[in-house]
């Protein structure tokens, strides 16, 4: 795939591994990651992104992965002081991982927009894999929930996902507008390949699709697009994914994966990556027209990452002839 | 002096070493301090009040005695890390001090007033002398020096003081008003005392002074208004003062600071405290009804403070009758 390239949908850890995966195998620039943003949140006056921090500590191997999240070789100084002052400690942050919201609030504050600043941050990170914001706009999801509804932040990290789902919504999602440097690269060529990462679909792949145009100019590419399933087994590899889908009233199986993303964004996905382990893809999802492919996809180190990303980049290669 | 209360007006240092020997020889809470805010800035998106930081730590025993500001046992991770991402890194946050800046933003963000920030965040401290910031509206001392006009950090922390100054500008000062707790205080029972600390005249003084309606409410309570100069022997002993003064063509002595208070807030000072090693007032400046009080200023250690805070009250005590 000569100057070819790859277009990444992701979220946070599951996303961020694939991500991972794909940069190793390809070469370098031509992976982009398109990232979640809905889950950002203001805290202490600073703009906090954490599936765009996962991203870029994943990416340039600074993740502690003993720990599943956030930065290795960690100190807890500040927040030690934050408690003796009685404040709020309920989301940790560690102090390299300050000097990032820090730096980020900084540029925001001086009038650059996400897309820019991320990209500049990418790159102070010795990233040659490019990550783009979702948009530009705030969009915060509100989860609804039987104890009411909550911050996707509150509900996730505070309250760790404990109170069932019943919906949720993009606040902001309307005035939200795809990066248009993305479009522009979209324009001049289309990717070679469209992966949405084994992230969570409702709070990290619906909020990207959610972009109004995002989700038709992706799939009126010329591109390869396979989703990859974050349910393997019966169960999430990570996060909520199943006890959501579970509280939904929706089987916690691939096959209701793909059947969200075919109802939701018909057209868009060619490939449904399910797990060796799991059922194959219900009639009425086949039916659209959605090939079902089979292959190991559970991650645990980096070797999988990148056997996973191989294997996709062999599966576009051979449905594009 | 039952039930009295003692108010001083401080900058950062040695505003905030007399106000530790006032509140050490005071009942506690029989002490409230007015500090100067026209120093604050916004750096990384975070609200830092330098002058109200120095007093927070230097009334609750935090301060870092060797280095002279900051906090002891302070340590660097996060700016370390702000360094690695090429960031800006010439204002130095540590890691405890960070804690303070993000409560504050923090309050201040949720829609809070500074006044009420500040009182809430001394209490944390376990402080109990009243801290409260000369206005609630962003007031930016401006420098105007050979180099051009800087902020008062860039010119005090980065360009450490060394352009030549030729005037200042408190910007937004026309909005500023004073707290109106003090306000209620003042009328409800005047100080026995009011201090204008040794902090500098012309950066710490002169805006808290600037706030418009503060020195008249000041210079018509009935109080014993003293100044200690914070000039010694021909020389500030903390900070650019003296260098202001050669600059600015004025002598570099404690009668000339007293001649500046004399002719901008006339009939405010009844006590300029000059030190032993200086000369007395000027005719001009004795003629406006300013008495001198001659007394070791110098404070070096714990007993120094509390020693000048007793002269101080003592002065009061015998003015009055």
């Amino acid at each position: 795939m000569n100057d070819a390239w790859v277009l990444a949908l992701s979220g946070g850890v599951g996303g961020a591994k694939l991500s991972l995966g794909l940069q190793a195998v390809l070469p370098g620039g031509a992976l982009e990651v398109v990232a979640n943003t809905a889950d950002d949140f203001s805290l202490h006056g600073l703009r906090i992104c954490p599936d765009i921090d996962t991203l870029l500590y994943t990416l340039s191997a600074r993740s502690n992965r003993e720990q599943g999240w956030g930065l290795a070789d960690e100190s807890w100084r500040v927040l030690e002081a934050l408690e003796a002052l009685g404040g709020q400690t309920w989301f940790q942050l560690g102090d390299r991982d300050l000097a990032t919201h820090l730096w980020r609030t900084g540029e925001l504050a001086s009038g650059r927009g996400l897309d820019s600043v991320i990209d500049d941050l990418r790159q102070r990170f010795g990233i040659a894999t490019r990550i783009t914001p979702m948009c530009e706009q705030p969009v915060s999801t509100l989860v609804r929930t039987d104890q009411g509804e909550l911050d996707f932040q509150r509900y996730f990290v505070e309250h760790r996902c404990q109170p069932s789902v019943e919906s949720f919504e993009f606040r902001g999602i309307e005035s939200a507008r795809p990066s248009s440097d993305l479009l522009l690269r979209l324009a001049e060529k289309p990717p070679a390949l469209i992966v949405l990462c084994p992230s969570n679909p409702f709070v990290s792949m619906d909020p990207i699709l959610a972009v109004p145009g995002l989700w038709q100019v992706l799939a009126e590419c010329a591109s390869t697009v396979i989703a990859v399933s974050p349910i393997v087994a019966g169960a999430a590899l990570k996060g909520p994914a199943g006890k959501m889908m579970a509280e939904l009233g929706v089987p916690v199986t691939a096959a209701a994966v793909a059947e969200h993303f075919a109802t939701r964004y018909p057209g868009l996905v060619d490939t449904f990556v399910l797990d060796e382990s799991d059922a194959t893809l219900s009639p009425a999802v086949q039916e659209q027209g959605i090939k079902a492919a089979v292959m190991p996809t559970v991650m645990r180190t980096d070797d999988d990452k990148s056997a996973l990303a191989q294997r996709l980049l062999r599966l576009a290669t051979e449905q594009h002839h």
